[in-house]
């Protein structure tokens, strides 16, 4: 056997809780070695007549991907303690693998095994329950809707009279998404994830000017209140974006910095490298979001800092009842921060999905004591990979394996996955307008695992280069609509709706496929088998579909 | 190339911080593939005309086990963020791995690469300095000393009469040890383990009856005291030993919830599966440490009990000046509580040691946010498994070598090391009386990194099986003690004290020995090597010593 290939690592991919009684243990093992493996496990103090009491359960082979088979199983513990290790066989041998490494005979010593001490009920990965059956739509409110002109910018320009620059303003505003509700309402979705709308100077509101208000140009608290209790009244949630990386410029202690140098008693609430700072030039003299001087980062260590920005995330809990925080640039803030914000958060609103931006592999964050989910890019690659940029369904599959291998499976359950945002391209542009891709990688999208989230717009049929272009004001002229795409998501989310088995994980099977053009994979239920068969090519291409409960096929999207 | 053996993870075995401006990063490569190892790193926000300024950097080959080569290398980050990947060289094939997997081409998208997205100066592991030049010498006070009969129990037997059974109580107290500081002191040790001296019902100690008073049998507060002072006055630090994973039966919120069941207020500091509690039969109705009814587990999650046993650690700390915590059963308490202990008591005193005694792989509480170091009992198995059981020096070197690679430089460099302690058998009866081995062995665990500790009366060559027999009284009759092992380790640790090269990491280094019972490393400092040659063998057995500086040799134990 390729003994380098086996991996077991007591990381949360291959090991971890669904309840302080029952772990999902998995390992991976090289690809097509022909193996089994079984798992030797028991409680570390069950002994008798001086033997421990170890049971052996056989694993399942879960899912596979170029390089390995992936093993798992649950393992149940009545006193919430394991010992474990692995026996894996081949026709011709057998291997017992334990955090001591390989042995050829089962180790008697009970210290070679793996060891999961406790299993704390606090330290379960607990999402809100409420997340998997959400389907989210993104809005960037200074081009949603212009509900309320009194607040305009003064430079606010005609509605869509031009395409967005980065300091352009069209007077987007809270009180149009109110006026819009019926419309998301028919549309299905049950949640709103809205960029910042707390005042700021740009039009994107990332450069915060003040943590507890509403920017005046959005509307004020009662707009937020009418919005939120008016979304709930629809069955849909709201989730706000907190910028804690950095400040915006005119932030009132970096001002008072700027201003006053050592004698500021906010110095230590960024990063000087030296005092006075200086904005100007190549780079700044402060840390910043990545060199950008009007974003200097907040110091989220000081107890100030921490104090301030923990009373934000909760103010807005509190008063005005938000279901969710998007949390910018999340990776550059440090994890000791993570925990205490959602300590505070969860001990105020314990449903509170807590949705970290990060664009990488997300692990450490996603450890149950920080974030519920990460903005889940690294699927919205695999599926372009396959349907935008040639990549063979056989190698998206491999990355779809992976990327689902790297998580356990109550993670991968919330994530929030798009194929686009404000900061990336439209998919329409980046399908190069074709229509049908577009409606193809939706479905794949909302067939996976993880709640899928609509960038506002998309859903009629808008395009846009990545920023400022995907930036556009919301078309609500009808016959600019366009509606085949419309009623397409439209039924899509109904039908992820009313198909649980839409999103299950590991039951997400792939079928192998022998063109490259062709993705074919099942998920399902109890009670449902759902097959997804997709083909990115021009070409009338036929499959064949399995001959088990062949009576009972129906197509979703005609019924028939 | 075996890509399947290709590993590197993002934990801290793999990446970890020496500073907010330099990682270490290492990887895994299949063994004796040939290959070179080069990695492709820059800061991911420094770009000039459109392409990422990334360097590269040869990674060097640390170690070998059976499976794989490691390869190291640090890197520097001037903004504390990084995005790398691994460029791997065979003479016929050039791979590179990144988070997204291998390519044969050097990706182009920096999305693909690995991401260490911010270097927070405080996730920077970060143990006391002082450690690693430590040498501790554990002591059971039941059984070191009787400095004051007057604190004797009533049943207490006359020092030494007879081998200690689990219920004997021989009189040893804290004024015992006083008086033997200078013994101490003229051994050369740095550090005393005191295992538990809070009240309790048994001779050990681990049963706590009241966690903020010190055991009548052993002293009152001014013995405390005076110990630390005159301890502290020696050089030498004091370390105590927490039980918090559970109480004593005799605690007085367990004596609550036992008499008073449902209506106590204290049923919620443990964990009855039903209430009245029954401590009686075969296993207690309540978490118990292991099924010992008289050990009933904390819940440690609660916020009263969170309070108090805060409290108690920070009043030893805050009141006694103590120098380090050793934590018993730690690996079944919480994280949450564990991060809670680190913050609170490394406010008050910031270069306390805090050491969980975990038999296992310990990396989830080793990664800066909870303990210093563990009780490195996989390093006693290493090195007794080649002195004692026949394992060949090459498998002693895999195994020595998996363990190191398992943890960061950093981590090795303070772990508790240890042959026995009050949970094992005495080395010397480990060793079946032979004090070659027993020497053997000791001038082994001193060579390596992390902080070596004396079991107190090895150095006088006393024996004992496993509790109880290895809490024997300790021999002051001079006559009786073996003085020629109390001048080997007393030579040993003056030689670690005199050789800064003695517990090196990086720059231990094996060679390869064609004989099973000879093991040959060296480890080395700017200034000097260090040749450690081993023979665990009644045979006479010669090595050939590397040509280089030959003229410079010297025996460190017979300074020839």
């Amino acid at each position: 056997m390729n003994r380098a290939g086996i991996i077991h690592t007591q990381q949360h991919h291959h090991l971890y809780l669904t309840s302080s009684h029952e772990a999902i243990i998995r390992i991976q093992t090289p690809k097509g070695e022909g193996v089994n493996v079984t798992i030797i496990h028991g409680d570390p103090y069950d002994w008798k007549d001086g033997s421990w009491q170890a049971t052996q359960t056989e694993m399942k082979l879960l899912k596979t991907d170029d390089l390995y088979d992936y093993w798992s199983t649950s393992v149940s513990m009545p006193y919430s303690r394991m010992r474990y290790g692995f026996k894996i066989k081949t026709e011709t041998e057998t291997l017992f693998y334990t955090e001591r490494g390989f042995y050829t005979e089962r180790p008697a010593e009970i210290s070679a095994y793996f060891c999961l001490p406790y299993a704390h009920d606090t330290e379960v990965f607990s999402p809100p329950p409420w997340v998997q059956n959400t389907v989210w739509y993104q809005i960037f409110p200074e081009r949603f809707a212009n509900g309320n002109p009194s607040r305009d910018p003064d430079t606010t320009l005609p509605w869509g009279s031009e395409p967005p620059k980065p300091d352009t303003f069209f007077g987007g505003d809270l009180d149009g998404v109110i006026q819009h509700l019926d419309y998301l309402q028919q549309l299905g979705i049950t949640g709103i994830y809205f960029t910042p709308i707390f005042e700021a100077f740009s039009n994107h509101k990332y450069d915060t000017i003040d943590y507890l208000s509403i920017d005046p140009h959005f509307g004020d608290e009662d707009t937020l209140r009418t919005l939120i209790q008016e979304s709930h009244k629809r069955g849909i949630r709201v989730m706000l974006d907190a910028v804690f990386n950095h400040s915006g410029y005119y932030f009132a202690p970096f001002q008072d910095v700027l201003q006053h140098g050592e004698n500021s008693r906010y110095k230590d609430w960024f990063h000087p490298f030296e005092l006075p700072l200086q904005p100007d030039g190549d780079r700044p003299n402060y840390e910043t979001f990545a060199f950008v001087s009007s974003m200097p980062k907040l110091n989220t260590k000081h107890p100030d800092v921490r104090q301030y920005l923990l009373k934000v995330a909760t103010y807005w809990v509190e008063e005005f009842d938000i279901d969710g925080w998007r949390l910018d640039v999340a990776n550059e803030v440090d994890h000791d921060f993570w925990r205490s914000f959602r300590n505070e958060v969860k001990n105020l609103k314990k449903d509170v999905y807590i949705l970290g931006e990060i664009w990488h592999q997300s692990s450490p964050w996603l450890q149950g004591d920080q974030f519920d989910a990460v903005m889940n890019y690294p699927l919205t690659d695999a599926i372009q990979g396959y349907a935008l940029h040639q990549q063979s369904s056989h190698d998206a599959q491999v990355a779809l394996t992976k990327h689902l291998m790297s998580y356990p499976a109550s993670v991968n359950a919330v994530q929030f996955n798009m194929l686009d945002s404000h900061d990336t391209a439209r998919i329409l542009t980046t399908s190069k307008e074709n229509k049908a891709l577009v409606k193809l990688q939706y479905a794949l999208l909302f067939s996976f695992p993880g709640s899928p989230c609509i960038y506002y717009g998309d859903e009629i049929g808008m395009a846009g280069e990545n920023d400022p272009g995907c930036r556009a004001c919301m078309i609500w002229d009808e016959a600019k609509q366009d509606k085949d795409m419309l009623a397409f998501l439209t039924q899509l989310i109904a039908l992820r709706k009313h198909h649980p088995a839409f999103g299950t994980y590991d039951e997400l099977f792939f079928h192998q496929s022998d063109d490259p053009a062709v993705l074919h994979y099942q998920t399902s239920t109890a009670d449902e088998t759902l097959y997804f068969v997709f083909n990115r090519s021009l070409a009338t291409k036929s499959i064949t579909l399995p001959k088990e409960n062949q009576e009972q096929w129906m197509d979703l999207f005609t019924e028939k």
